[in-house]
This record gives C-alpha cells, structure tokens and sequence, in this order.
C-alpha cells in the first residue's frame, strides 16, 4: 500500500514540475531557473502548509522531490518539441498529482489536531499554491485564479474526505473518495469546460480600456 | 471590551478583503481568485508575522476571518457598480483595521518577548504585508512601495504606542493612543495629500524612457 | 575572528541592500518602498532559510541588518548618479556577500542536524533568494531565473564545503574554502560570461512572438 501512494506521490511530483519547467521555458528561463521553477510547482504547496503547521518541510527530509524535479527536467530537454502530443497524459498524471496532494494535506493538518475546516485549507494549499508561486516566478497572474476549476476541486474533495470520516467510514476508504472525487472534478470541469462565474466590480469598464 | 476590539477587528477585515476583492475583480479574476486575493489581503500580514514569531497563524485558530472575507465576496457580488459611492467609508474602514492590525501585531511580539524594534516591525508587517501579497497575487508593483503614506502610518504608531509604554502608560491607554496614532496619519497623509520624496536614482532618464 | 567575519556581513548586507535599493529607484519607488525592497534583498534568503529551520529568523536578534540598509539608502541618496562608477567595486562587494551568506547558510543547517543536501541547498537560499524576492516586488522576471551563474556559485561552493568536511579539513578551512569558491565561481562567470544554458522547450516559436 504505502509504495503505490509513493507511486502515485512520484508522478504527482514528476507532473507539477513539468508543468512549472515547460511554463519557464516559454520564457525562456536558463537551465536553473527552469528547474527552481519545476521544484517550486511541485513543493511549493506542500513547503507553505509545513511552514504554516510548524513542522520540517517534507522535502527537506527526503531527496526524492529534487530527483524526480531532475528527471522532469531531463524529460523536458531531451524531448523537447514532442512534449505536445503528452499534453492529455500531462493532464491526468498533473489531476492525480493534485489528488494524492489535496488528501496528504488534509490529511497531515487532521493528524496535528487541526479542524476540519483548517485541514481543507491546507490539502487545498499543498495541491494549489505551488502552481500559484510558479506562476509569480514566471511573473504572470496566477492562472487558478482566473481559469479552470483546480483549487475548487480540492476544497470539493476535502469537504468530501471531512463527510466520509464524520459517517466513520475507514481511513483509507475515505482517503480514496476524497482523492477521488478531487480527481473527477478537475477531469469533468475540464472536459465539460465548467469555469466559476467572473467576479464583475464596479470598475469593469475601466478594467477592459486599462491595459 | 473584547467584543468592541473582535468589532474593529471585523471591520478591518472586512475592510483589507474587500480592497483586495475590487482589485482582483478589475483584473477579471473568477470567483475563486478574488475570494483568495481579499483573503491575502486581509490575513496575509498576520500570517507572515506569526510564521516568523513561530507561532500558529492567527486565522488558523479561528474561522472569523474566512467568514468575514466570505461577507465581503458578498458585499461585492451584490453591490458590484455602487460601491464606488462607499469609497469614502471603506478608506475609514481600512483605517481603522490599519490601526488596529498594527496594535495587534506590536503587542503580540512584545508579550512573546520581542524587543521594541521588532515589535514595530511586526506591528507594520500585520498592518501593512497583506497589502504587498494581494499586489503581487494580482501582478502588479505593490501600491504602498510608490504612493502614499501606509506602512509609514503603522511605524510612526507603533514608534507612539513604544513611548507611551516608556513613560509608564496603562497598556490598554498605550494601544488607544498607539492606534489612533496610525489612523490620524493616514488620514491626514490622504486628506493633505502627504506622500514620501521618490528615490532619484542614477537611472532616472533610463526609468522614464523605458515601459 | 569573529569581528572579521561580521565586517564581511556588514559588506555583504550593505552590497545587497543596495542592489536592491537602486533597482527600486530605477522603478520610481519612494523612500519608504525601496528601503524595504534594499532590506528584503539583504534579510529575505535568510529569512526564508529560518523560517524552514524554524528557527528564529537572524534579522529579529539583532538590529544591525536594518541598520546596514539605513545607510545603502543613505549611501544611494546621497551619491545618487555616481553609482554607476562604483559598479565594480559593487560587483566584488555583493560577490563576497553572496559567499558569506551561502556559507552562513549551509553552516546554520549543518549544525542543526541536517543532512548534506539540505545544508547546500539551505546555503543557496541564504545566498540568492533574496534577489528573487527582490525582483518580485519590483514585478520583474527574477534576474537569477535567466541570466548569470548566481546561485550556481552558491552550489558549487556548497559542495565544495561539503567535500572539505568529508575528508576531515578544519571547519574553519572549509568554510573559507567554500566560500572562495562561491566567490570565484561568480567572479569568473561573469569576467569570461559563461552563462547556463537557455531551455529550449516546444513552444519556442510561441515565446518570440507572444510579448
């Protein structure tokens, strides 16, 4: 069991930090940079949930995340062009990335005695900040706060995680729905192209004419 | 008492979250994006303020603040054009939660066994920071770095609240005096149009030809 | 001793500071919003790197670093448009900066218990973050991300340190040793422009004509 959550944990990581090391060399950012960027996306998350829960960072005790970021980044230089015909692969090892990352948040937050309400926020945290601080090192607005239902679904997976311990469903049981129901969210609002409504202020106008 | 500063602290959430929900609907951020963007502004600074105090972020204590911003989202959703007319009450709004974040702030550092200086700091990090964080979430430079007086007002009042303690003031006397400090200073900085000199640099000609 | 190694922080803080206060005066900043982006550019690796040590971060035990960014504002206010002939001499100060910090930072990790590779990685963040932090408040792509062997140094000089405690050097010898080769590295990459590779990713075309 714990090695295929640590699969499934190597292919979340491997995901998240394509997508910060294809995002960086669109900007044509130096070897480096592309991979700080890659290791960003994929650990950021969870670095920020650590630091808020008074505890080490993960990757701070296991290697593994700079390795799999270091095979990402080689996978990127060495096939380069072809990277476009993975996207939908790409897209499903990127959903369960954000799965497995929604439910070891919670998860943790749970076990420190946090309430639920705190715990959601943290699985929602690990799977959704590390693509929001990629997205301020490549200097671009965060996308998850303009496009496409992603933090949502892990608030809808933790909510559902919360409802199936409080029905004294097993640990695992309710870890596998939680993840799950994350994963069919992202996968069903892509496809069926669902997006949360625009917020429209008083200053739309002024927002279309300025820059 | 409690519940007259739990009002101000209210407001001034209230207040942070929806400055930070008008900018992110200016830059057509959906639902989610705002809601986080007001959230940042309202609870960044104190965040970063506990997690450098090693101290459990104050939001993770209490759901007043998720809900407080929700109201906000609300406020926003349904007043959308009109609320320009409320420009005025909000700048007294966001006053006052300036004021006392940073009273806040100042004495929680000081009770953990800071000295002064770094009260100050933290008192104008609680006041100031969530600021910065909701400027950069919405990719812009942040507002208080180039105008007006902001976090100069929360130094200048925890500067105030210091003395008041040198001098053997009451505590509670000490925070009235060290808050009202702040709120005067930034309200006449704006009604007096007060604002720090601009830094003239060597490449002042360079700033101005290029963006 | 010891009062050599802080007048290579003092250098170091002041080197960094003033990067940071100049490139925020290029911005048009005031006062008040490039004193903080000079302090964030000295303070901000540090911090970071204790705040993942959950350690209290060095600039809240002692005043000097807020100290030293008061006169790199000073420094640049006052000398204004003949910076430009001190760039030099800038180079070697922030250079020397960068070194000190690395191995500040790897030796704070080290005897906190950590394993090699966090201390290495810790010592690059001491170093380097810093500038990251800096470029995202002044809204710009981080510098570090694109151009220059900068945080390469920082690793290479880690390892370097790491090495030199594995076959038994005094610490005092691997640090200055390691430091050397943080300094040297930089020194030369920039004196004979040796640069890392740009990433070269699918959407090549795309980024020329996007921007």
């Amino acid at each position: 069991m714990i090695s295929f959550v640590q699969l499934l944990d190597f292919i979340g990581t491997f995901a998240f930090a394509i997508s910060g090391i294809r995002l960086a060399s669109a900007k044509r950012f130096d070897w480096f940079g592309a991979y700080i960027v890659g290791l960003a996306t994929a650990i950021g998350g969870g670095t920020l949930r650590d630091v808020m829960l008074n505890v080490t960072p993960v990757w701070m005790t296991d290697p593994v995340y700079l390795v799999c970021t270091a095979f990402a980044m080689l996978f990127v230089i060495v096939f380069g062009k072809h990277l476009i015909h993975l996207n939908n692969t790409f897209f499903i090892f990127d959903s369960i990335g954000l799965a497995l990352f929604t439910v070891v948040g919670f998860d943790k937050s749970l076990v420190l005695g946090y309430p639920f309400w705190v715990s959601i926020i943290m699985g929602t945290i690990t799977g959704a900040a590390g693509g929001v601080i990629r997205d301020v090192f490549i200097n671009e607005i965060p996308l998850i706060f303009r496009k496409e239902i992603y933090a949502m679904a892990c608030v809808a997976g933790g909510i559902v995680y919360w409802l199936c311990l409080q029905v004294n469903l097993e640990s695992y049981m309710s870890q596998i729905i939680g993840g799950a129901t994350v994963f069919l969210v992202r996968i069903l609002a892509v496809k069926y192209q669902i997006t949360l409504p625009i917020l429209k202020g008083e200053n739309d106008e002024e927002a279309n004419g300025k820059e």
